[in-house]
């Protein structure tokens, strides 16, 4: 609820491997992160290819509608590496040999060369090293992290934003950053930000017609928060606010209001993760679980030792993919199976309550189901998946119903797990 | 090299939860390589979050630029999806209701809540369906995957482009595509692109500068190719050649060259993943696999069931993650786990032999290493995975040290055994 607009901030990543989906860009979002810490919000991510006027259409849109432009890559000692040059020229300033940076560079480069045995002193690797050592006339250089330096360029037009120039690799995009903030025409921007607060709350099995519902009953008392919700693909919520430090409590009361209508589904108040929360409510209990696991084969005991120290609570498990695996590894009995098919109710209980009992845990998790795309009848369609989970005293059966792809099935089967134990634990 | 300029589009990704790297787009990627396979280019793809004005914007300097503009998101029930109403205004068509689309989504809408047994007739529910059945005047509907339509919506303005309105989620986009693509105004600009085709080939263990020393070698007889090269997480090499039909000749000769410098790295020269290459292997042999896991903890397991039919060559497994677990289930000797210890050579050995014989395979896995970022000593670093493939009459055993995060350990530890297993039943 500042009252004059904030500054916003735009990011162009250059890269035909981003563009065509091969490589994710993992940079745009670690800035839009750091520089909303200095209150400045990213409002657009451009993704060019390695194309000159690509980059310089994608400017010119840009710098004349933000506080400040960050490109990231494009400054690798290739040809097809041109964003020093393109943002040199749409600033307007001639593009001049830094003789003293030059070496600087050449000695980064050889010493890349000699871990490698890489031979320096091609024609290739001069040029190179040269290209890399062409500045905007008035920028501010940041010093290489690996062999290419950064770049602040300021405009040289009113209305147009400066341009932070930045290396693609995420690595040196990191540590280069320090520097960059702290320069004085980009410290200049941030300094025009106020500092916002962002906090997180996550709900499972709410429906986001619901609470759409919830925040409009909510009404203006909310206006001071900036948030965002979005479910992801195995179908949990996320509530994201943002707000000035002085709005605190407005968070807060939304926090408590929604705690209150969704008691059941808000399983994490302050953003942490169901992994995070889940091997918590493990090690707070003294529990230990065992997986035997048909059509998720391993993908949930996998995702319980994914956080370090999982061998806290997590003691081991069985991929019972075909039946004898079932009967013989975990001692679902052979007329059961006959009776009522790998894929019911009595063999996931036999699942959990024999691996539980083979391998001597608190809890035991049993997942049969049919992942699709075949193998479904009319009795047993695709996204059919029982589930159960047994301790001593406890026997919780699920039956799930669940569509998408059988990637989708499989992964939204352990989301529900987790959420049942987890549910279970916190009693 | 079509003498002409190919026909270019861009793609406008909707979403906070996007823009601040929270959820990784899947769509331009996929869309590119659809409309790569028409002979038409992605050149730009720009990321917004849920602000009018900025897809506004983003439109605004998109269609006068390109053939076609295709927005993924921001088709949902609630007020943060305006994607429908903002391309209307934009492509100056008013906003109608179709009451017999609105009739269509409302089943869609039943159907899903009842399978989740959620209320339909809420003010908040009813409010959406009725919101996600406007449509711009005289666009076309392409039917509802999840709930959302999709929309094709000419322009009203020389110059600009028309605009394919499709949903967010993956899974729901990819299916409505077939539709999208014929639909007439869609198909119009797609039929003025030249087909140019695409081959992929992927390698294993080859550093990316010999890769790119190895095409520098072959010099210009390469010309008539667009390559892209591009590494990802846990190492493998893809070789991504674009070019019109009448080169095919030259990408041949390359794809040969390669195969011959690289020949025991070069493990897939039609682009197909190890996933598939390892499944059709093991089908052909007649072969099946156990897995026991340690570190790994049923990701192999889980990976290996990732392809539907995977019951043909996949059995079952074990997630030894405790070291009873690999003593009682897997039949590791207890005075072995004293001696050498769980990470050790003799024990990934053990581990591969016991789930081999108790589960009856052709191959057994087993799987020990520190995964970190806890539990290395100078003998044991993070890093140091013992890997060992049993058969009958073969022992196959390797001691990986990998570097990276836990969760690259991991994933880099099943890729290497995926591979060796591959290269093992190919001779």
């Amino acid at each position: 609820m500042s009252t004059q607009p904030r500054p916003r901030a735009a990011v162009v990543v250059t890269g035909t491997e981003v563009l065509t989906g091969r490589v994710a860009d993992a940079n745009g979002g670690w800035l839009a992160e750091r520089l909303r810490g200095h209150g400045v919000e990213i409002g657009t991510v451009v993704v060019v290819g390695d194309r000159a006027e690509d980059l310089r259409d994608a400017l010119a849109w840009l710098t004349p509608r933000h506080a400040l432009v960050v490109t990231t890559g494009g400054l690798g000692p290739t040809a097809d590496d041109l964003t020093a040059a393109v943002v040199a020229e749409h600033q307007g300033r001639p593009l001049l040999l830094d003789a003293a940076l030059r070496e600087r560079v050449r000695a980064r480069v050889e010493a890349v060369a000699a871990r490698r045995g890489w031979p320096v002193d091609t024609p290739a690797s001069l040029a190179g090293i040269a290209k890399q050592a062409h500045v905007p006339q008035g920028a501010t250089v940041l010093e290489p992290v690996g062999t290419a330096p950064g770049l602040v360029v300021p405009p040289t037009r009113d209305g147009h934003a400066p341009v932070l120039v930045l290396p693609g690799p995420p690595s040196e995009l990191r540590q280069m950053w320090p520097a960059a903030e702290t320069s004085p025409v980009v410290a200049g921007v941030l300094a025009a930000g106020a500092g916002l607060e962002q906090r997180h709350l996550r709900l499972f099995g709410t429906p986001e017609s619901d609470l759409a519902a919830a925040l409009r009953d909510l009404g203006p008392a909310l206006d001071p928060l900036e948030l965002t919700t979005c479910i992801d693909d195995v179908g949990e919520l996320e509530v994201v606010g943002r707000f000035a430090p002085e709005d605190a409590e407005v968070w807060q009361a939304l926090a408590d209001a929604l705690a209150a209508r969704f008691a059941d589904t808000l399983f994490s108040p302050d953003g942490r993760s169901l992994d995070l929360l889940l091997a918590e409510a493990l090690r707070e209990a003294g529990a230990t679980v065992a997986t035997a696991e048909s059509c998720t084969a391993g993908m949930l005991a996998s995702r319980l030792a994914d956080l370090p120290g999982s061998s806290d609570y997590l003691t081991g498990g069985l991929v019972v993919y075909a039946n004898e695996v079932k009967r013989d590894q975990a001692g679902v009995p052979q007329a059961m199976l006959d009776e009522h098919g790998a894929v019911s109710a009595p063999v996931a209980r036999a699942l959990a309550d024999g691996v539980r009992t083979r391998l001597g845990t608190t809890w035991g998790v049993g997942i049969t189901g049919v992942a699709g795309p075949g193998g479904g009848t009319a009795a047993k369609p695709v996204g059919l998946v029982h589930v159960c989970l047994t301790s001593a005293d406890v026997v919780l059966a699920d039956e799930l119903h669940l569509n998408g792809d059988r990637g989708r099935v499989r992964r939204r089967t352990v989301e529900a797990v987790m959420h049942r134990l987890l549910a279970q634990l916190r009693g």
